[in-house]
């Protein structure tokens, strides 16, 4: 039986990120056969403009991302909040790969975690970004909902996820994710 | 008595963006003794790192923009509706005026216009942003609210918005949110 | 093969209701071997008042309300926008139905459909409803997407949907939403 | 000087409610020259009907709550969180309210605060609440946001609010909604 790969996609780009730290934690949680990367280019996406891509195409950056995501199984959004919503760097990466003529999103079951030092878990983000999956066509999983609230006491200085009820939750989300991809491939 | 004075903010970057042309037409229609002045350097702001902001301060295009939203008496945003939501470029540009010493935002009073091709005039995005708002302590207007549907057919050749009814409603919001301003200041 | 079965709810009490009538259209638009049927009794549902539950169980309007949800092989909400959200009407109903010990909507494939004179088609209202799924439980089907903008120009005196555009868009969300139900059952 | 007087609205029906108690809170730490007098009829509002309205007009308990609103120098709304979103109840009473010839909130100012047994403090259910103010022209008070989470732990057993965080909250709110109130009356 093949492996199962999600991409892991970050809002954040700061380097001790906790939501970046929280694929990380998908990452080691995944069951058996499920392979998680985290994508690693988001920086390097310009800002979106539409005049670039009818005058000369995609970017390098941008095509990269793209493929990445049409050649996942599935994909894990890892979302801070910043201004109750989700990043702009985040968006500017959706806004790029939902463009023709194939939008990356379309059809691919994703699902999303947020973790963030205040006290919501990144709700606000976090539904935002559902609706944006009704555009996409993407299929958003249900539950479990993963939002790590006050994640300064909850991953350790090596940005580790130390804190257990979070990490029962990511294992339960990335296992959930991945039999609903399958469900909706049948 | 001095001029009251708007930043207009697009969040498109296209040069026949209709969202900016909504900017040109509030421009025109902003009673006597208002000026709006259209931003012009949203596609310079980097992606949003806050590692950069703590190692070497904010870069240039941040700090002017920043320094713009301070410096304006209100703020009009004027909105694409990209995946159900705004733009990625105009909320990075927000994530990086909202941080520390001075949130560019906080305590402004603000409107909302969004012109797009589909059905629903920006209406999805709009509300998120006002969301944002509630974060920024910016102060939204209620009322009139601007979205302009199939944009293709209320825009000439040259960008400029030629539907009577939009046009009536800009002109109202532009008055209503310098009432709106001057009426927070009291 | 055995009928598949949904039931149309509509989140309007009024006899004239475009809403309730575009749960017509849809009994009428549906592919051979799928029936709507129109819940009727929502009117009937008190205030949700959990202390009632406790004391004495569900009223007998209510617990008819659940079990038409629960047989239903899925459910279609046809909502008013009422206040930039979905009825109060409807929402009561929904706050009965999600009580222990077997949550309605849980597991069940829905669609969301809605009508208004206003310009917008409900959208405002419908992402409000499909936020609600998440916790329900339900899985609603992303596309396509039914805002019937302007009804009055759309339906007869007789409350019969004419508009062309209108009634190929129910046809088609009431035939996936039956695959959509179909899949989640496999 | 003239009372301010508050309305204080609850979502919640139960006679234990954590949000009809968060306003008995705010009723005990409304600054000097404040009332907050808690409405107690929601229970008797019928199901929102406009057939009804052009029958016969409001039915008396629809009446007292538009006169009530209309009455008041502010408004505060304790919403629970049903289903992510506000109760029926409270919609339903809204949505009455709106209605011509006088829309009751147009033009109040209003603040929100929530309780919830949940770990969210009603996030999800308050956003909405501030989408229809922009529909009632109602004016919502950005900061401080009130959501108490995890109530159980921050009540004791009469109803009454312990935890010292809230507390301070709720006074801060309650005084910031009159200067609000009062800074859009100049």
């Amino acid at each position: 039986m093949s492996e199962f790969r999600i991409l892991g996609i970050s809002g954040s780009l700061r380097q001790a990120s906790h939501n970046t730290a929280t694929l990380r934690a998908a990452q080691e949680l995944a069951p058996e056969g499920v392979t998680v990367t985290i994508y690693e280019g988001l920086g390097d996406i310009p800002p979106y403009n539409d005049d670039i891509r009818t005058a000369s195409g995609y970017p390098a950056p941008v095509e990269a991302f793209r493929a990445a995501v049409r050649a996942a199984d599935a994909v894990i959004f890892a979302t801070p909040e910043y201004n109750y919503s989700i990043s702009g760097v985040l968006k500017n990466a959706i806004d790029w790969a939902s463009r023709p003529p194939e939008p990356s999103f379309d059809g691919k079951a994703v699902s999303i975690m947020g973790a963030t030092q205040g006290l919501l878990g990144t709700a606000r983000a976090q539904y935002d970004l559902r609706k944006m999956c009704v555009f996409l066509n993407a299929f958003a999983l249900n539950k479990p909902e993963v939002m790590i609230a006050q994640s300064g006491s909850k991953f350790d200085e090596q940005g580790r996820l130390t804190d257990e009820v979070s990490r029962k939750l990511i294992a339960a989300q990335v296992a959930a994710l991945r039999d609903w991809a399958l469900q909706l491939r049948k």
